[in-house]
């Protein structure tokens, strides 16, 4: 199935005219799925044209202000527009005293229903279709990067079907358990008119210092959205401050043998020399682009 | 001297793509003065080609989230971007554990000086330049309304000065004193050569239902910029919730002898019918405007 991505924003702490700060939903089937929540996210919902009541779950990376000060305005525009789902709230471990402040800093019209979950490495999501799997990155507070993984399918092959004469829905669900099944004494193996339809990947790597675990989350990614903070000449600063260069965001999108990776995370300094970000990241992986604010992909 | 407002965010509490939640700016001489921060405030500065390193102080009037969310952000965008004064922050009397707690809601990189400064009505702030008094307004929660007034000053009518032949600076500190001198056995009266140049006034009525310290505070001002959240149709709306219609707002402004009303405060359900805003104004007091976002007004 389709998995849409919209960068709902793509600067970083400070924000510029044209980027705001980190926040990317995921729609999928009936998910929305949101990624870091920075000031002024429910405002990007409206710019999108998108309906931030679709929400279903809200993934928080980790606590530093510019990824989570939209929570406290988007969960108030939720109670007034009669936002009437559950909301799971999935945050790093440890850290659920903060979602407890943040509700708490300002007098509420109305609530909505929240589930937290505080979560640590491995798989923090499953439903029938797809999972959800966090791992641990390195940075000044506690920090998650999250993979969206849709489950392989198993497809009928509509044209081999025909040939074969095959309609009845009970001879197919045998086929899909994985038994052969007899038609006019013919011998029919699932292999013949199944096949697999491989799940596609997104993972989410926002901030944090170069390290293995982000090459593990990645490992074949068909989309890797990855922080890219700063340029070759800043890896010293990258480094103390936990962020990763656009060359590092490119060497984990090789590593990790994804398809494409998708750089965001953009800081207020290189407003003007944006074009040296991508070229850094371009000589170590060719498939790079850089994320705009409002920008959509669909994979 | 020149006073200008420039209005960062003109919506409420829902913001639409094209206004932001309340925030206006207001510069006079060395002073920046920002009155109400909601969320992406921050993000409005940026986009006005304003300086956040520049404010002197922030003037809350209640602690509704789209009046305060901006703050947080704010305060760590100072700090990461070399705040060297010291904030003059003010807020309703009794609201100061909202302040404290919006402070520690996500873990952050260096901090500002902040005075807060717990207010009720009366006088707030005073300068030799001008003062800013507070009026408490009805509300849900407790909610002041701003004034900033400038001084009377006592300037020298240059041309009459010359055909006096009056040059001296301490014959010119007597007069300012009110004291009469003698030129060439002349006897010189301070008002033959001195006039006063009234202070301008501006008024800043955000949410309230109807009362009368709203044309209390509004007297004479030149400027009143005021909430304008319903139509007539909604007036019960309005009452209910502690907000003004249009009419209400251009009733103050008139009420109140004030030279010019500036609607703000617009809400999402009048999106497609703004007009209708100011034509219900304009009906009881003419020179009346509707805000929008990062419009600038001198007066």
């Amino acid at each position: 199935m389709e998995i849409k991505i919209t960068f709902l924003g793509t600067g970083q702490a400070v924000p510029t005219a044209k980027r705001n700060h980190p926040a990317m939903l995921l729609q999928y089937s009936n998910e929305n799925i949101l990624i870091d929540c920075g000031e002024g996210t429910q405002r990007q919902f409206r710019k999108a044209k998108l309906n931030p009541c679709k929400l279903t779950r809200l993934l928080i990376t980790h606590w530093h202000g510019d990824h989570i000060l939209g929570i406290p305005g988007l969960l108030q525009t939720l109670a007034l527009n009669g936002y009437n789902k559950t909301l799971e709230v999935y945050i790093p471990k440890g850290t659920g005293r903060f979602f407890n402040l943040i509700q708490n800093i300002f007098v509420h019209r109305g609530a909505i229903k929240i589930n937290l979950h505080e979560v640590e490495n491995g798989k923090i999501i499953e439903t029938p279709d797809f999972y959800i799997e966090a791992e641990r990155m390195v940075h000044e507070t506690p920090c998650l990067a999250y993979s969206f993984v849709e489950k392989d399918r198993v497809k009928i092959d509509k044209e081999k079907m025909k040939k074969l004469g095959l309609k009845s829905s009970p001879a197919l669900r045998e086929l899909k358990k994985g038994v052969s099944i007899k038609v006019k004494n013919k011998v029919i193996t699932p292999e013949s008119v199944l096949y697999t339809e491989k799940g596609k990947k997104v993972t989410f790597i926002l901030d944090t210092a170069m390290n293995s675990n982000a090459v593990k989350i990645a490992k074949n990614s068909d989309l890797l959205v990855c922080e890219s903070t700063y340029l070759k000449q800043e890896q010293a600063l990258a480094k103390n401050y936990g962020h990763l260069t656009a060359e590092q965001a490119a060497e984990i999108a090789k590593k990790s043998n994804s398809k494409k990776v998708i750089l965001t995370h953009i800081s207020q300094r290189y407003d003007i020399c944006e074009k040296r970000i991508l070229k850094e990241a371009r000589k170590v992986f060719k498939n790079a682009e850089i994320s705009n604010d409002l920008m959509e992909i669909k994979i």
